[in-house]
């Protein structure tokens, strides 16, 4: 009879640049995914398959400063061997921060209680060179006031379909979204999004209509009309991926 | 017979990410380097060969903030025309800043009276995973204030033979390195150097040689003795071009 083999539950904070991955997870392309790419040399530290779960999934092209995730590893090895290990053998654009054993009740989804996303939109005629793979580039001005009096309107809890890529409309669709803060730094506009959730492309789509806040193409006060109406057709474009990044993720006792 | 055409002088700042390219410019591969481009994207503009003379080279792989370049065309174009023109058909990794017509006698060279590179030092374990192209990574310890003391050597003026990279030792070493300011900021160490110019790869070699300083190879005061040896052979390794970025190029009566 086989011994039994102690598992152990690791935690990890992850960054990485999003730009040439088909996001986190991908059914289709485990190979081209973040997470993919973590199991994979995961696997070849344990020898023996290693799942890792992350806290959500990020889509194609959007990076994370401090995504959270845990997976369940069975031998002897220190948190520091492994985060070393995993440093070593993943490729540039991706960086384990942070790595240290936690109870084995403890799941990066399900354990998680707020999230925080960030957007940054580059204003101005001049390309961004070297933040260009990061920033989303609008030439024209933008109303700052405005945009922050229509994010005022998005904060609390909400059924938030009309904000949601999801065409599967079973799920609940109601989230409490603690906060929007919006920030000018020079020549840059920052949103950032507190929640304690949020539906598939729900931050780029909320960040695709506050910018047409900001263009005047919508008054503030649609906001209120967009959320009532239920329907992802009346909210403005989905921004671009490559603003956008997945700042922390929040758990209880911290 | 032909009228003649009068020719504009133009003055351009320049921002690019030099990590794809050969350099500033290049005998062998005028296609892959950034002169080459903005060449390319001017000269079908003007309707005829222009040529554009930079402030000075940049290695392959060196980045820059503020290239300073200048070249001679004909035509009535407006200078908003011209960098709209340029920003809309350069790669999204050069980018022109400003242009300006400029006096016929104005060469960005030859006016030239003072240039500032940075060199970006990236300390510590963990990778830099978003600026992981602009900044070198070093994964031990650095004594700052022993490379700020070792730095306070090398300003001056001095023959500069030990820390360049040019074999040609027919032309003058004698340059007047104005300052260097080392600076902490987090896990990063950033290298300010000014002077009335530099030979090719004194920065690198500058920078080379204050990490061994740095790492307790050296002793700052060995800074003189290499000086005085000029040797190529006796001063540090040649840093990593990723790191390097030409930050300004002064010009009298500015």
């Amino acid at each position: 009879m086989e011994s039994r083999k102690i598992m152990k539950n690791y935690k990890m904070a992850v960054a990485y640049d999003g730009t040439r991955y088909k996001g986190w997870q991908s059914q289709k392309h485990t190979e081209e995914t973040i997470q993919g790419k973590i199991e994979n040399v995961l696997t070849k530290l344990a020898g023996h398959p290693v799942e890792v779960a992350g806290s959500g999934r990020t889509d194609a092209g959007v990076h994370a400063l401090g995504q959270i995730a845990n997976f369940h590893m069975e031998g002897n090895h220190s948190c520091e061997e492994i985060l070393t290990y995993l440093n070593k053998y993943l490729p540039e654009d991706i960086g384990v921060q942070e790595l240290k054993e936690v109870s084995s009740r403890f799941h990066s989804r399900l354990s998680a209680v707020a999230k925080t996303y960030r957007y940054r939109i580059h204003v101005g005629e001049l390309k961004e060179i070297f933040e260009r793979k990061y920033v989303y580039t609008h030439r024209e001005y933008l109303n700052v006031t405005a945009m922050k009096e229509a994010a005022s309107y998005l904060e609390g809890i909400h059924d938030f379909t009309s904000f949601s890529g999801n065409r599967h409309k079973k799920k609940s669709a109601i989230r409490n979204l603690y906060g929007i803060q919006i920030e000018e730094k020079g020549q840059e506009i920052r949103i950032y999004y507190r929640g304690d959730g949020f539906l598939h492309n729900m931050v780029r789509i909320m960040t695709g209509t506050l910018l047409e806040v900001g263009e005047g193409k919508q008054s503030p006060k649609e906001m209120l009309r967009i959320l009532d109406a239920k329907d992802r057709g009346v909210a403005g474009k989905t921004a671009p991926s490559q603003g956008l990044a997945l700042l922390e993720v929040e758990y209880e006792n911290q």
